[in-house]
């Protein structure tokens, strides 16, 4: 399922845009994938969907501002974004928003 | 540019994000072109950033509802909504949120 689960709001969204470097694609393939695992398992995930390639999109979906402060301060996260910084990424943004009402079909 | 230029929060953002047909893809992609052209003409409008192809996520990032109310009362974007349910879309779900905060390199 792409579209994610989420309960009726209010819950947080975490926007994630970026432009990726053409290095270590498959590190960084590897790094996502277990990112998407370790996220899954922290307290207050809700859920997360993904799109694009060279530029890319990922909103992650949270029941609680802590719970992505949470996830935020995760060690191996950490180091995930540091290497992002360093080397994924040419140029990326992250948005905190809460969402406020949701319809779909 | 891919990732929108924003302004410091608070402002709102649309998440959209859908999962495609296989059904008219020469209309579907002459209305996206369509929209975007129209919603950055609007009122309080301030970027938007689109990835993906069958699984599709794209965020527009406005001023206020009030905006994000006048964009989606506007009588050409209407039609593409009704033709989006009939025949683009198989599920979509629109998320509006408030970013509080936002960050990047």
């Amino acid at each position: 399922m792409f579209v994610a689960k989420t309960p009726e709001p209010p819950y947080y969204a975490v926007i994630f845009t970026a432009v990726r470097t053409p290095d270590d694609e498959a590190g960084y393939i590897a790094m996502a994938d277990e990112m998407r695992n370790l996220a899954a398992k922290e307290d207050g995930f809700i859920g997360m969907e993904a799109a694009g390639e060279r530029e890319e999109i990922t909103v992650s979906y949270w029941k609680s501002l802590e719970s992505i402060r949470a996830w935020n301060m995760n060690l191996r996260h950490r180091e995930a974004q540091t290497l992002g910084r360093e080397k994924w990424y040419s140029s990326y943004h992250i948005r905190i928003a809460e969402v406020t009402r949701a319809y779909g079909g």
